[in-house]
């Protein structure tokens, strides 16, 4: 591939998106392709130490608009430094969270409305998702996987919170095509062919 | 005053900003006036972490979008836990650099453009400074006063950058009629009297 595949994963914690890229990674690496995975927030060693003052469970003064900036900083760095040059180099990207992560979480969940989409726009720079997955489940049931003392300042939210998320997500699948949705509910092996099936029609276009 | 006052002073490192802040304080106390004073990057504990991402010498790879984000990250707690707080007691607030520091460093010095002024204005959801005093002195005598091991990431930058920040200044200058150009060639106390003489008329006004 002459410019590469920048695929994202969207859902609920949870809602087995990290089962799904290590399947998904073995299954494009079976096929030849050079497959980079990474995670936001993250990803760099820059945005690791963002990472670290979003998730830290003390931080619980934080307003929501610094943290909808701090994801976007992580990710300016992120496709900077990592995904952009992957991509330049003809290889897949598979990321665990990107964009419609800040618009469902901040955007929806926090309120924060639209501006999260313009500012996440301008962090990214062009580099937007070829196809992204949306793990689609209750918010109710990846909630009660995750126990409480493992739980991240996000995770530890209501689920209320988790529900208006779960709510933007699904407006957002309405608007980009580029959004598939996943029945998440499934056996692994089920929700695997499905995503398994996308790609190849993608690959198949390209 | 019912709404305090929001004071903000801009200008290259240098320029003596510190040494008029803390004499416009003093002046201001000296009225009866409580006074807050600030900084940027920083002012809260969020903020001081995330000026530690900023100011870290060893984050060469830090693209300029990121930093512009973590900047208006930053400003957006400050905003949120503290400038807010105290202009709602009626405090008059002086902070060492703010939005306008963003514009020039970001926007003019690394040619982000008008994304940075759009990005920090959701930052600061309508909390801008009511007077701003811009410290005009040439780039090159400022940066020659620091310290190159003293230096942080900014202030090692070429002066070549330093005069594209200067240039940037001096055009938002001529856009915000809260902006006041103050002539920082002068001594201590010239300055310091050009500083009072503005904000008494502005605390008359009021």
């Amino acid at each position: 591939m002459e410019k590469g595949l920048f695929i994202t994963i969207e859902g609920s914690d949870g809602s087995g998106k990290s089962t799904q890229i290590a399947l998904l990674k073995d299954y494009l690496e079976s096929k030849g392709f050079v497959v980079l995975t990474t995670r936001e927030p993250g990803g760099t060693n820059i945005g690791e130490k963002i990472r670290e003052i979003i998730l830290d469970k003390n931080n619980i003064e934080m307003d929501s608009m610094t943290e909808a900036l701090l994801y976007a900083a992580s990710r300016a760095q992120h496709v900077a430094e990592k995904i952009v040059p992957a991509l330049e180099r003809g290889e897949i990207v598979i990321c665990d969270r990107f964009i419609d992560s800040s618009i469902a979480y901040q955007g929806y969940g926090r309120n924060l409305g639209d501006c999260v989409r313009i500012i996440n726009e301008y962090a990214v720079r062009g580099c937007m998702p070829d196809i992204t997955f949306l793990m689609k489940m209750d918010p109710g049931v990846g909630k009660s996987r995750i126990k409480e003392e493992d739980a991240d300042r996000l995770e530890r939210e209501k689920l209320e919170f988790h529900q208006k998320v779960y709510a933007g997500y699904e407006e957002i699948e309405k608007i980009y095509d580029r959004i598939v949705g996943i029945d998440a509910t499934g056996t692994i092996e089920e929700i695997s062919v499905q995503i398994r099936s996308h790609i190849d029609r993608v690959l198949n276009e390209k």
